[in-house]
């Protein structure tokens, strides 16, 4: 039996950025330290947090004192004035990547040009790119919902950062014959495009796959539904204690991916509970990393 | 048996309008009336041409006088300045949305954009184009010369009006991955389109599917290669003559379609052929337009 872990699986880099400026605040800072809505969609990372009294709160409006961590995900323009006028001291802790997609937003706002995003309507993210464009960009989350537009001369289409880069080319494909002009921003970051690649090709080459992250995480959920595609025996586990034994029956060769909201000890612990499970299976221990 | 006729196949209204052009030009005109280059890819249309003392000539040194016809496909800045100088006089047939391509491919140049072309490098359509573009546009015939691409921040896409709008999408899925900001222009032809969606629907419901037209017409081909994906027992035949028994053995349910240079005489013709080829097979004559 084999183990293999896909490459660029776990933590991307605007993650453990939002979590270093909010262990860093916290040491910092006299008051309390909030954050805006959890710092990232993986309980076991929330947990560690809270042990350290960084505590995530939903509603803005229990929000009257302290500093609060804006997450990597990004808030829309209306939070941050709020937060103002409260006069709450903000970290803004938005990745980077985000934060040029917010850009994005604003100036093809600012040039009246209709916006078409690719992404979840209730995800953080796209919340706070819809207050860029003013409430004006079109949030589409299938092939079926950009058959619905109508032929338009002029087009931009961008996506959420962590979006399956899939369902984007079939959205374009669907808007290239309504649009005589579409401009395409290809703004699903690098980490993911890279992350979703070697899910997808891990799934061709292992006959069970296991996608160990939070059941919340939009982009952990998206690799589930990639893999899923090419390998049905493609599990959604949100800790080690999740893999029973049944879906390892007749395993040989199990893959392993974690999305950006994975932390590293969340994999580890799924290899550890796979040889445990397997053990009178393994015939030798190799995990390939 | 039942013989059905895809919608919207045959001449387009750009051939229509050059041969329109061709014919009221020698009316009008004393001297010799000439076209640079055949001035739609169909035999027998070109044969009714020479019949009315319209000529082809492929070779501008042998334009030396008399009236040219620029055909549909149109021509490059540098055919129209040579002319010029040989005072020869011109009547323009380009294609109304040719021009539009043209003057797309003029501007994108101006602004020093890297423009990528869908189509065929000896097409005439492109050879006009690469004239707009002052030799920089890239022409791209295939999904794998897409793959040689290196990553860029910015492109502008367009196609040759005549593209398969599957192969469109196929090369604009691609470069998504490769360019930061894309820039598509959808510049296939809406007749072209509809050709291609009844042909390829038409297809999916027949057994057996004839498309008629110049073995050297790009769409037809395009047309051709769309069918067959569909149905393998696709037959590309420029007259009714080429229609042989054997193809339509078995055959229940024939469609026929035809190029943007199919006259409607030639998919005629091809109707009565199987209809005489299958006399005997024929329990009730139906066709369907």
């Amino acid at each position: 039996m084999e183990i293999i872990i896909a490459q660029n699986s776990g933590l991307c880099y605007g993650v453990k950025r939002a979590i270093r400026i909010a262990k860093r605040t916290k040491l910092q800072k006299k008051g309390d330290v909030l954050t805006f809505g959890d710092l990232i969609h993986n309980p076991q990372v929330i947990a560690n947090l809270e042990e350290q009294e960084i505590y995530s709160i939903e509603d803005l409006n229990e929000i009257n004192h302290g500093t609060v961590i804006i997450r990597s995900h990004g808030v829309s323009p209306e939070i941050y004035k709020t937060l103002e006028k409260k006069e709450i001291e903000i970290v803004d802790a938005t990745c980077p990547i985000v934060k040029k997609i917010q850009k994005l937003v604003e100036n093809l706002t600012r040039r009246e040009e209709e916006i078409i995003i690719v992404g979840n309507e209730e995800h953080p993210e796209i919340e706070g790119l819809i207050g860029f464009s003013k409430g004006k960009a079109i949030i589409l989350e299938s092939e079926e919902q950009a058959k619905d537009l109508p032929v338009k001369k002029k087009r931009a289409i961008l996506a959420q950062s962590t979006q399956d880069l899939f369902l984007f080319k079939k959205i374009v494909a669907v808007l290239i014959e309504k649009t005589e002009q579409l401009k395409i921003f290809n703004t699903i970051c690098e980490s993911t495009q890279t992350r979703q690649k070697s899910t997808s090709k891990l799934a061709s080459s292992v006959d069970t796959l296991f996608i160990v992250g939070g059941r919340n995480s939009s982009n952990t959920y998206k690799l589930y539904q990639i893999s899923k595609r090419i390998l049905p025996n493609t599990f959604l586990v949100e800790n080690a204690e999740q893999i029973r034994p049944q879906m390892l029956k007749g395993a040989k060769k199990i893959g392993l991916s974690g999305g950006a909201s994975t932390p590293p000890e969340a994999i580890q612990e799924a290899v550890e509970k796979i040889k445990k499970s397997c053990i009178h299976q393994f015939q030798r221990e190799n995990i390939v990393q």
